[in-house]
């Protein structure tokens, strides 16, 4: 029978954790459990002995709520119910001691007081790196996903154009996208930013009630989640009479966009890639103006590993998602921001964003 | 000048900061930070120096992208612009050596070990509580604001209703209401909960493709979120032709909450108030079917202190919210939960949830 596609990412992590020589390891994290098992679940810990070492087999806990449906989406893992689950509990069950645990450094500290609590004599290393790598690569499935929710949010936003009258407020037009977003998937992956004219000169803007004239540019970034799986994406309506200088910015950083997608490929490293791009646009007198990181990975969470940034050493590889969303930002006058979510292939890459641009 | 009421809540802050001999208190959590100052701000530090100790006044430290809108909405507080969080710039700024630091033990781990760099020689206290009461006695403008929510909540269950109509699945519902709080207010505070006939039986149930027929009860757990305060409320849709054995849950479960309003007062403490409800469907023969607590109090956040919950001690004092939501769950047959939001007041409590139950 064919391995499920998460049973193989679990062992893979298995292996990860024999590697770096610990008996087993907890995970808490709610992205990261889905991702390690296909389950979502907001209570549980899973615990991960080392392959190899003869420590037992994974065994997800959750609480009486959830066993069932555990059970049902993920027949392959063994699942045990718990009351509690920071308390010696779920060790007693499975009926361990260890001396090395990894353990995710994302956990709220009382998680980890806990931990030390229920493993006395352990040592701890955290391996939230590890499972962050192993999730950076997406399965056959999880592409696929990834590939419905960016279609339908290019469907989404197509509609919300046709929608957009002239006389709306940034609050308006954002809930026109929300509200398609509820009707057509399951609601935003993020909160939608709208902004109209010189407001988008704030990299960050929250849609208020400043009113589209129809005449000025509007730069709008989006994300709906569908069968849990986020998508994201950024577009400008650019006005027949936009000013020159808008023209040239837009242009840039479409040219700028467009090399960032040439530019990926397996063995680059996401630094790289990042500093592709900020060089073309710093060569062409906007490096300042471009003030956040090229991009990151999109899967069950919206910002994920690779990240496309200054110093990151990431190496693509095939089956990992990145955005490419250079941006130029003029304070009080403008701001253009294009982006698109791309997957990386065996030769390059293929870009899942088919919206105008 | 009249003081702000955040200004008094933070003082009251720094004075228990230095009640627990602490010199001064990191606050990262956002919601913490927002009952402390008046500001919603997703990357801030709040640092509090002890009340009367001579160690500085509190600094909003924050990165420049929000610098200028923390400036204007608390023009009260001294502000700091950093590039991160957690390095150790934000005690250079301040120019303070500590040696007793107060903490919210909801921080991850890894942001606990860059403060233990940070303050190297200081000794850590959890003040995560200390900053939870405070929070839990509400202002007279945030109760004005809990109340603003949950007059929205009510109209937009009364406008559900009517949207409402047979063959509707649970998911179609639950979008009717998302989209009246995307419209009237700023959408879910929670996940909407519809529960179609026995499904009602799964307190934690996630609407599915059940379809109503228009005689099955329905159970809908609901708040919408507007200027920054949540609302919450249940109510069931009671067919005319219920079964006995639904009729005679619904009613005890009305009594059960009626009876819990009833003993809200000034001085009793949470827990008590959920043992009062408990020995009442106990007594009537339900208390195994009433598996969870009775209520929580709601704010900037939908789940808040106090926890009206077994072997809760927190008493209750004027200006505190809390829920009053009894449940009888007899599995797979049906489900009854009637929940309001109340205000403790000096004689009792103000309910201000007033849809029909």
């Amino acid at each position: 029978m064919k391995k499920n596609p998460f049973e193989a990412r679990l062992a893979a992590f298995a292996a990860k954790v024999a590697e770096r020589k610990l008996d087993a390891a907890v995970v808490f994290n709610e992205a990261n459990i889905m991702s390690l098992t296909g389950v979502k679940c907001d209570n549980a810990c899973l615990l991960v002995p080392a392959a190899g070492r003869g420590k037992g087999e994974c065994v997800f806990f959750t609480d009486f709520r959830y066993v069932p449906a555990v059970e049902r989406e993920a027949p392959w893992i063994k699942v045990a119910e718990i009351k509690k689950l920071d308390g010696k509990k779920p060790l007693k069950v499975a009926g361990i001691s260890f001396g090395g645990v990894g353990y995710e450094s994302s956990v709220t500290h009382a998680k980890y007081l806990s931990l030390k609590k229920v493993f006395p004599k352990a040592k701890f290393k955290d391996v939230l790196a590890d499972i962050r790598e192993l999730r950076a690569v997406k399965t056959a499935q999880e592409l696929q996903r990834l590939r419905a929710a960016e279609a339908l949010n290019d469907e989404i936003w197509d509609e919300a154009q046709r929608r957009f009258k002239p006389g709306m407020t940034e609050r308006d037009m954002a809930r026109v996208i929300k509200h398609l977003m509820i009707e057509r998937g399951d609601g935003e992956a993020f909160e939608t930013i709208v902004c109209v004219g010189k407001n988008a000169a704030e990299c960050h803007h929250v849609p208020d009630g400043t009113v589209w004239n129809g005449r000025e540019p509007v730069l709008v970034d989006m994300g709906v989640k569908l069968d849990g799986y986020c998508s994201d994406m950024t577009r400008n309506i650019v006005p027949k009479r936009a000013s020159r200088l808008y023209r040239k910015v837009y242009d840039l950083v479409l040219q700028a966009n467009k090399l960032g997608i040439a530019s990926v490929r397996p063995g680059i490293t996401s630094g790289q890639l990042d500093g592709i791009v900020r060089r073309f646009l710093k060569k062409n007198g906007f490096g300042k103006e471009f003030g956040h990181s090229l991009g990151h990975g999109v899967g069950v969470e919206i910002h994920e590993a690779p990240w496309a940034a200054k110093r990151q050493k990431t190496v693509l590889k095939p089956g990992m998602s990145v955005t490419i969303e250079p941006g130029v930002y003029l304070v009080d006058n403008l701001g253009v921001r294009i982006e698109d979510l791309v997957l990386v292939t065996d030769s390059g890459c293929e870009v899942i964003s088919h919206s105008a641009k």
